[in-house]
């Protein structure tokens, strides 16, 4: 079980053992599947890229969910450069796998939110390609 | 488009046009999925039932739950009875179409949050016989 320093296993941290409910308490808030999305379908690692959405998501929302996706083992973090250190994030199986309910939420945005865009054929389906 | 009393029109709340994101700003809490999880898989329709659930939702934020979901269009809210009136609580097919959804989180969760519960075969997939 993955171990958070802040909350101690997720176990502590669960409202019930109902599948539905312990998913929640990781990625159950406005912020942290936008994270996710952005990662997955726009192929996004850095911080600087991160930031940069049309959700003008604040920095330190965005710090805490990192953190957060680290801690849940949703995300991992590696240096990409020294003198400075850089980070970069990338997804884990554990992260590529929120990817059939990341296009759930955009089937049904799409079929009940009046104006939502349409991704294209496939665009759901596939690792980014630059 | 709906009309949400409190916050204008739908899109007036949206943080941008991507689905994922507006989806998120319908249902993007800790909370709001466990209602429609207990009326879709339990086919609890009054407040009494709902306010009974292992997570412990406080009442507050289930009722106010209840009225986003209403002014979403999600949830109907019908009177049941007269003197005093009481409600009940259904799932329009905008709630019903929220399955897929649910389903998909419980995958994850019983894939990667040890100690889960799996539903029994086919219990995601069926209208709720008491």
């Amino acid at each position: 079980m993955a171990k958070n320093k802040a909350y101690g296993t997720e176990k502590d941290c669960l409202r019930s053992m109902c599948p539905v409910s312990s998913v929640l308490d990781i990625v159950g808030d406005k912020w942290t599947i936008l994270v996710v999305r952005d990662m997955l379908l726009l192929g996004k690692r850095l911080y600087s890229e991160l930031i940069d959405s049309p959700e003008n998501i604040p920095t330190n929302i965005l710090a805490d969910r990192l953190k957060r996706l680290e801690a849940a083992g949703v995300i991992e973090k590696q240096p990409y450069q020294d003198k400075p250190v850089r980070y970069e994030y990338r997804l884990t199986q554990k992260g590529e796998d929120l990817r059939p309910l990341i296009k759930e939420l955009a089937v049904w945005g799409n079929k009940y939110i009046e104006g939502t865009m349409v991704p294209p054929e496939g665009f759901m389906d596939k690792p980014y390609q630059p």
